[in-house]
């Protein structure tokens, strides 16, 4: 058992050196998806193993078919957890560079709007998130001459180019690289004064359907009134999608979904968000997905179908009085908790076919299919990761669910069976993938005292 | 009283020097949408005015602010009806040339799978038509010194390129060209054997509604659920457009539509058409529209509301999870009878602001409106008409009514308060508007002989 406050005081007393280290890693422009910057891409990687070295960590850059991977690993107590920590040194390109108010690539802390930031590509996505842990393990080593959990750590250098590497990757090294559970940094805070866990992620199931009707476009003046309109059949089968109340009435639609927990319903409504506050920056104030349900209950934790895109006929300037030979629409289903992706797209093509008339047909592609994850309300790790980020923070941790997908979450899962906690400190404002990315000094100095926190809290039985 | 007889011996023994002046007109291209062509449409306007002019037509070409005019005049005998002959002397243009087998302006008579057929740009549209007409009343004056009606000739030169001119032309010389009815030759036979003379036109609304919701694309994971899809909600008003018969829900739509007297119901039952006949050549074989209702009433005396385009998200290759900001659809409705178009528009856009949820928007742009023609099924112009081309063909004359819009026909309506029959010897394997046009030579010479039996008829009180 240790203190946790000389850690915290070191991360303060040290941070401008953590921040200089921080600077090193922008420096090196590690652009996954363009080849030019593949040595740069290296180079960030042999920098992290020698930082993790100097911290003590065993650790080497491992290779892929791609950017390679770095991977350290770090004894703990006896008795301890054993957590997995991801994050991922590749950036974004930084194009139109002319967008930027300073150079993408030569970090440094300034003002903006009375708020100190750090600037440049990577300070928020995911260089600077990914440095709070290991400043956070640094802090923790030099108090104590020990961690307090074995650590492995797993940096990926191909996040945004596609993570291609990353199950071959898990699938070869399944057994060196799992732990208790993992702890992933690369998403954000609910607001800036109010942390977050991100426990669910909403899966995936992508489906394209095409309705054809007649062998070629018609006349309408001549077939209109006879001939089967492909674009009057699509839009009848995606209207019947959903009920009047915004239930989608698939059969089977709902089975595996559960009900969220009232106390995490009362934290989620204790957030002061509104389908107003919600809605309005879009332009929008009115709910409009299922009734009854509380606006983050719909974004997070309620299974949605939506109509991605669609096409038939003629849409160019002016009218032509054609009845189109096809149509065809893009519909993606959010899944959550156990609903089934299979069984989603079974089900949803049944409901197609059924409303297609016996001289039609009707024609699917998929594309992709993901199951929700959703790690439980009542795991151990989490609660102490909530307490110790709500004694960092102003206020109290919120436990959330993400309404879209991180990939590597569901390999986790599937690769290495370990569950994973989302824990970063981002936020809205971050400008991630666009010019002027940066991340707030604050995140990046209370992102490693909160590290510092969890690590202690977790360790204790 | 005349006999008919010398008439049509006299078209069976001029075939060849009616052949010949027929070709003369193909051989001027006259294509009115090319301005390189200005001068050749003038050529086959003068052309037309001297050969009206042979026959007795106090003739002339009428300047207009595009392509002239033929207007020609020809009085009939004291207390015989006075009636206005439309044609277009103007052609679509040829390309691609490499797909005609013959010289689109050098007009032949050559067999094709056993067919006798003119070739040749116009041959059918509109060139050989109106010269069914006009040898008819050469062949009439030659054997009678007469002709059996008052007869106004109209020849237009703009018909291929939106008929500008048409309706200042009329409304400056109105008294000119009224008559007691107009004979309007730019249709079809209903088959090989069996003549038609259509008497009813569907009119047309068109409508492009766009729905507006956020005020830009979302993210489906983070608003999937919760804000509006614009999609979807065109999806449900595009659904309930019909009902589960087939019938357009929109208050008000069937005001002023009639029902066909059965006779005429018979008569079209009789042509031996069933929807599978209809709709195996474009690959369907179930009746759509309307349940209850005959192929030819859904498609000759019912209105229809058709979706003609609908876009909306992402529509390329692959998959983009994405909320559109906003969706648009092309709509259009066919009127029959007396159906109101400003009242059917009016109401449609009352029906889909009812199902826009109040925090988003619909925008409206009108494509175009006219109400339905329909020429009373007991006119005797009618009757006299049908009896002479069953006297002609192998099949009794049906009449019919069409899907589609023939704007002339309209415009004699409002403009000179005058109705049409719309007689045409045209088949569906023509070609007209493609490569290798061709007119049966059996249109041209029956087609000449019809008008001289049609002509006779209606002159006899």
């Amino acid at each position: 058992m240790t203190a946790i406050a000389p850690v915290l005081d070191t991360l303060d007393k040290n941070l401008d050196a953590s921040l200089k280290r921080l600077f090193e890693l922008i420096k090196i422009p590690s652009i996954s998806t363009d080849p030019a910057y593949a040595s740069d891409c290296r180079r960030a990687a042999e920098w992290l193993v020698n930082d993790l070295k100097s911290i003590g960590f065993e650790a080497s850059v491992r290779e892929t078919e791609g950017h390679p991977m770095v991977v350290g690993h770090h004894a703990g107590p006896k008795g301890a957890p054993h957590v997995l920590f991801y994050g991922h040194y590749d950036v974004q390109p930084v194009d139109p560079l002319n967008l930027w108010h300073d150079d993408p690539f030569d970090a440094k802390v300034k003002e903006v709007d009375g708020v100190k930031v750090i600037t440049g590509r990577g300070s928020a996505d995911d260089k600077g998130q990914l440095m709070t842990f290991v400043e956070a393990c640094r802090a923790y080593k030099q108090v104590n001459g020990a961690l307090p959990c074995e650590i492995t750590i797993l940096f990926e250098g191909e996040e945004e180019s596609g993570s291609r590497s990353l199950k071959p990757f898990l699938d070869a090294n399944a057994k060196e690289l799992t732990a208790d559970f993992a702890l992933v940094c690369d998403t954000g805070m609910q607001n800036r004064d109010t942390p977050s866990i991100c426990v669910g992620l909403r899966g995936l199931v992508g489906e394209e359907i095409t309705v054809k009707a007649a062998s070629r476009d018609l006349h309408s003046g001549m077939y209109g009134g006879a001939a089967a309109n492909p674009i009057t059949i699509l839009a009848k089968v995606l209207a019947d999608i959903h009920d009047e109340t915004g239930r989608v009435t698939i059969p089977g639609f709902y089975d595996g979904v559960e009900e969220t927990p009232s106390q995490i319903l009362t934290q989620w409504n204790n957030l002061g968000e509104t389908f107003e506050t919600f809605l309005d920056p879009i332009g929008l104030s009115l709910p409009f997905g299922e009734k009854g349900r509380t606006l983050h209950e719909l974004v997070w934790a309620r299974p949605t179908a939506e109509i991605n895109g669609i096409h038939g006929g003629y849409t160019g300037a002016g009218f032509k009085t054609v009845i189109a030979a096809e149509a065809s629409s893009k519909v993606s289903f959010r899944l959550v908790h156990k609903q089934d992706p299979a069984k989603i797209r079974e089900n949803f093509r049944a409901f197609v076919r059924e409303r297609i008339p016996a001289d039609c047909t009707v024609e699917f592609e998929q594309h992709g299919a993901s199951p929700a994850l959703q790690l439980s309300y009542d795991s151990p790790f989490l609660s102490k990761a909530k307490e110790a980020l709500s004694d960092e923070w102003p206020k109290p941790a919120v436990v959330t669910a993400m309404g879209g997908s991180i990939p590597i979450v569901g390999d986790f899962k599937r690769v290495l069976g370990m569950e994973s906690l989302l824990v970063g400190f981002g936020l809205d404002d971050d400008c991630i993938h666009s010019p002027n990315e940066k991340y707030d000094l604050n995140s990046f100095h209370k992102g490693a005292r909160s590290w510092a926190r969890i690590l202690d809290a977790i360790s204790k039985g």
